[in-house]
């Protein structure tokens, strides 16, 4: 797989820097006659969009796509899908440190020892705004997933010290934090008013849940769907951590505490008596909610002054100027979202010929 | 890429059940030139043996490696390395309920809803044997790494609620636990004591540390070497969370506490201050140490009565006899080394062709 | 590999149909620091332009191509570059049967009976535009093996009945189909007036020679260069046969007359004395000049009236109307020359990690 | 995808050096149910097999084929199957030169260019023997194939200047030349006496037949159907030209004779007039007979004295002893079927997600 690319079936390609002329994706591989139209991109577009708040920088980005290909009279042809997002102002402006100083927590230093050298511009490939064609190719496969009878749900359950206890889905749309729980979004509010006051930031967690996912998916060794979906999640810039179902907790739990019992209901579908799991067991999906949840570091980027290097390796202090993000998280639940969808499409046009059967059917109709 | 296979340029694929003929990997573009015998393999092969101890089946596998292509006078040709490990026991033996019956925690309902049936003997492809042929693979990794100075240490930092708090390497070799510190090991045992009372089992924690990684490792996008990480952990069957340096901490933590900062050291060399990341920032390697820790569920085959379905979606009750291990975790600490060989071989190889300055000193010696 | 991207290290995936808003290009994998510009694209793209000659359609594309991303102060950066092609003209217009009738030799039957529908604008997917896109990657990959000495030159070498008999580069580019050879481009003229007035087409023939390779390319099994380079041209519309060396006169041969011998020249260095082989050996690279043919079938449309059937399956008679090239081979020059250079360019990257002290002595500087 | 490896969704790993402890391959993605013995396999090694005629080696391999996993009670498991055959006889001997002159014709040379060395024991990794891998896992292809109503039919169409005039299925099977015409034998038998009379070797040509393919297999552009087949037939050893269809034909041909008309038979059903495609229209198949011809060089290894070079790079003259094949295209026409096979199987597990409504009717069922 080349490096920016995504997929096997349900193929990703992404590309563009923060401040060059355009950001993009190209789909390969959707079904030919899904209705798509550029809306159904945009919306998710438009979550990743800063809002009003205290807690998201107030430069408007205005993301607008463009389909450029593969899409006919409303409907996918099965050829590439390609999307782009223009950059509006692309004004020349001063960099001033950042173009020779390695910022930490961020991918400066590393990018200059691969490469040589690095578009130093808003943070080039690096930047935040790369997930822009993530969520533009994500898009795509949650429209696909929709068609299936698959949704993909994700909120932030956690900004520093304030966890939610609940989830109302509704909520989750309504606060500038993503969180689905109205209580708990206060406490994260006051939170992260210290962490502005202190010019610092904070970290965060996301969850995410996908009802309506078919048993069968994923493949039983290197391709687990859990192994796709942590790769998928741990791709995700600034994600540190990713547990499947019961996650951390099973390093101290027991078999008989861990396992999930199955059980026949009344209609005569399987069920299991609680989901320690998450939905996966041995790589392949159970037919119950699959559940995973991921830890996202605090904005490297803060105003408090900073110890490093510059990139003729010499000792400095930075300092950040301008308006950051105090929190990262919120922001990310889209793309969360849109990689866990590109997992599902793949995994789901994989399966189909897992079996003879299916694939006699098929060629034999 | 398929699934049995894994990575870009040093690419393993396994194949093989439980209770098969045999199992084995070939691995496809290891560099020629590199020396190798059966003894590099078998000696990793040897950890993951069942150890005399009361925290593992007495199963006596004694596991013989063969290599049976692309070594040539002691050394790798360029060619696939075709690697067998026969089985020799292979008498017929009565199954019992295990054909008919999903164990809870296995694959065993979703193999069947996958591939509308399986081999059950022992597990079939899902069973923990799988990954000798991971093992098997990753030596051959782990002696490329070596080879570049770069080494690979894993261990068992927790069982239960009895969790390391030193790390002495030649303790991790003497234990049956895999644990570097010998307090840890005997609350440890005491802790297994008691699951084995109660026939049940626990999980487990274990980390992995590796020096020596030049930076620049890793793509900035979807090939993030923290991503490939986190697949391949996932990729191995019981692990259910993976972090990456901080991991987990990084939700309630703040910028100014997570940020490493870079400074020189005396010898002209580029250091940080802490190592929060884990080694990796922007998912490319910066040559600190790489830390990871992944989260093991309990053996989900424990002799306490458990209710499920059968193959024919009757609700039963299920008792599994015979001996199992009380913990996965020890048995898998090499596995991990395995596959973290495995990913870091393919982002030394593929990393060459990063710069154009390599590719032409390359083909114009 | 998804079905719109080619090469495994240095990739490059298209997008676009005939007359959809734009055509591109990704390609991925280049290494970083090659000097680029959009002239380095644009003066291969112009070579695709249909010239003012009897021989091309009147039809002034003049393709633009913009870089969108991956280039930085001048030079390639490691991440994606993205080329776009935007459609001047878009009007909507009459495309009458082409949109329920099938035509001879075209796509249009095949892809409803794969997709369920086509866009059927100007072929869509399946026009000859869609090499604009391969025309754009290709001269990425010609602008790096410029830079290490290589250079690929494709010529027609058989219009119908008229075959070159010798080769002047400069003639190449002054004559309208491509020919290096001033007196067969007459005979080819005569040839192509011909069939024009027959309300016809003919078929053509191209060959590439390439030098500056170093020995050592591909690989022995799969990935062979030349298994690279024949899958490569037959992926090019119209292309119905591959010849490397002496091509289908190996039939004929005796081994005596087919083997190359080698020498040593004066200098120390390795030479053959006859280069049959094409300059490859067992799917690898010889040192010597690669040599390879390709035939170019008719172009299908025609204005003699075919029959055939209409997409609800029933006989009609087709009458194409409008302008059509006469031949398909001197505009796919061009084409021919991109792929062959995607190959190599592919080949390259992945031969570096080759040999273990190649991969040592990049890792150990 | 890795050199070792072939195919996207039905996967073949091949590995094994002439004269080392064995030969294999691994096949990925078969899907699960599909009735397999060892016998499938068998059958066709048998015909990889030397004959008792003048025209073949007299040494007798005698390969067995073992399957190693990924079949259970008789049918694919959907896991991978393993399939080795041990080399019986693997006495040390003397080979004399061969270990440091390079064969005109052979992959010597190239080898050691790229790896520094080699395993010269019977040619190594670039052996003939290298297909009997491929012929493994091409008859696993072939079993599914039949499955599904498609048959594969290769056949020496000419040896040296002696062609075919008419096509008998079953003599083909009666000569020791795979020729399915009985004079045609006869003439070729002669010409083959004359060259190892003449202590030389000729070439020949094979012709490939698949009838039962559905429309719609193969993608528009890069993954054309015609660009896998001649990939897949150009990188069996010594093949250096494949047609499709009409071939080398069609560059002195005219759209009106090359374009195949369409009606409706009948029945109800699609038909072309002709077949000058080949089967193929835009890289998808037409539903029609799928036809190609590959062109295999003369055996490089032949008696006559040749000028060559040693691995220190000094002039030398080369005899090669021992009985050498006067020919290869016989012994290549099941490589020819296998690979085939394998593009096939391939493709059409590929197709089935090409649309939305087959998606949905499988996730839906």
């Amino acid at each position: 797989m080349n490096q920016s690319s995504f997929g096997n079936k349900f193929v990703i390609t992404t590309w563009g820097e923060s401040h060059g002329k355009a950001l993009g994706a190209v789909v390969d591989g959707c079904p030919a006659g899904l209705p798509l139209t550029e809306d159904d991109i945009q919306k998710y577009l438009d979550r990743r969009k800063p809002g009003q708040g205290p807690y998201a920088t107030a430069r408007k980005e205005g993301d607008q796509v463009e389909i450029l290909s593969g899409v006919f009279e409303g409907r996918t042809t099965g050829t590439p899908i390609s999307m782009a997002i223009f950059n509006k102002d692309q004004r020349s402006r001063d960099y001033g440190n950042i173009a020779y100083t390695y910022r930490p927590g961020h991918a400066d230093y590393t990018f200059d020892e691969k490469y040589g050298f690095r578009d130093y511009r808003g943070g080039g490939r690096s930047s935040g705004r790369e997930t822009a064609g993530r969520v533009a190719g994500g898009a795509v496969a949650l429209k696909l997933l929709e068609s299936l009878g698959i949704n993909v749900f994700a909120y932030v359950s956690a900004v520093g010290p304030a966890a939610i206890s609940s989830i109302d889905k509704e909520e989750r749309d309504r606060n500038s934090l993503c969180m689905p729980d109205a209580e708990a979004f206060k406490k994260a509010a006051a939170w992260l008013d210290t962490c502005i006051h202190d010019q610092d930031s904070s970290g965060g967690v996301i969850e995410c849940r996908i009802t309506g996912v078919p048993a069968g998916l994923g493949d039983p060794v290197f391709g687990k769907l859990d192994a796709a979906l942590a790769g998928a999640m741990m791709s995700i810039g600034a994600v540190k951590a990713v547990e499947i179902g019961d996650g951390v907790l099973v390093g101290t739990s027991r078999g008989s505490l861990n396992n999930d019992s199955f059980y026949m209901e009344a209609d005569g579908s399987v069920a299991k008596a609680s989901n320690h799991s998450g939905g996966i067991l041995g790589g392949i999906s159970d037919g119950s909610e699959l559940f995973f949840r991921v830890h996202v570091k605090p904005t490297p980027s803060i105003s408090l002054p900073q110890k490093t290097i510059t990139n003729d390796h010499q000792d400095t202090t930075l300092e950040i100027h301008g308006r950051h993000d105090p929190i990262i998280a919120p922001r990310a639940v889209v793309v969360v979202e849109a990689m866990a969808a590109l997992v599902l499409a793949d995994a789901l046009l994989s399966n189909i010929s897992a079996r003879l059967e299916s694939v006699q059917r098929f060629h034999k109709p």
